[in-house]
């Protein structure tokens, strides 16, 4: 199996192996575990801007290694499973901002949930070197492969 | 620096060196992204459960391992840091159950810290190997170091 189908198959169809921990899982918990996944990568992703881009001085390889990690640990976390029938709106408080097309547009999801998985792992090796400037194009170009599943499948 | 020093370090105080990301972080952003990181370990920590435990055939060896190793980057990415000034109560919608002592009790709070790191670092490792057995335990003595810490700093 390739690298990218194994990602692939963390990140979109757990389901079938894992079915205990989803058969029963309510809606509105499904929305509050992928919007946990999406706020720690936003949390770690302003960390990493903040240490590389906006105040290159405050600088500090350890943290931004341990940001990155989690955002690739949360990328292969397999958060497709999370985007179960019964999940496409908002449920009283608990808001999600998913559009419907990421619940029938298998293809297209999966072609950016590829491309992103790929740049957060690449994040995460790149972060472990502590290159500030090659971590800051890698930070870049996960930053880009986020905007364009948002572009796609989120509502403003 | 020894292991436990420096993970001390990358969960308590990290603020120091990175204080453009919380200079200007409101403190409904900091409840948010800390209940982030919580429920994203809830969600893995009730996977693993799910396939070593409850339901141990259909345990997935590559699924437990990235579970556990959401658990692990999360508790590595420095949540202390967002205990800060103003996030001791709820704001409005924004629902938090930590008890006043979590940003007093600093000896108690690194103590329960320091054991929950090592526990989820060792569940990560256990978790690598594939031994089902092995991994219930680790995830055991994981979940007994949650709760030692929401048992002394987590409302009901």
């Amino acid at each position: 199996m390739s690298l990218t189908r194994s990602l692939l198959l963390g990140t979109l169809v757990s389901v079938a192996s894992a079915s205990f921990a989803y058969a029963d899982m309510k809606p509105e918990d499904a929305i509050k575990f992928r919007k946990a996944g999406y706020n720690v990568m936003q949390w770690n992703m302003n960390k990493i801007k903040g240490m590389t881009i906006e105040s290159p001085d405050s600088f500090d390889a350890k943290q931004v290694a341990n940001a990155a990690n989690a955002i690739a640990a949360v990328a292969n976390m397999g958060m497709g499973a999370l985007y179960i029938a019964g999940s496409e709106e908002s449920i009283g408080d608990m808001k999600t901002r998913a559009k419907a097309e990421i619940f029938t547009d298998k293809e297209g999801v999966k072609e950016v949930a590829i491309k992103f998985n790929q740049a957060a792992n690449e994040l995460a090796k790149v972060a472990a070197t502590g290159d500030k400037v090659a971590i800051a194009q890698a930070f870049k170009d996960a930053g880009a492969s986020c905007k364009a599943c948002h572009d796609k499948y989120r509502k403003d």
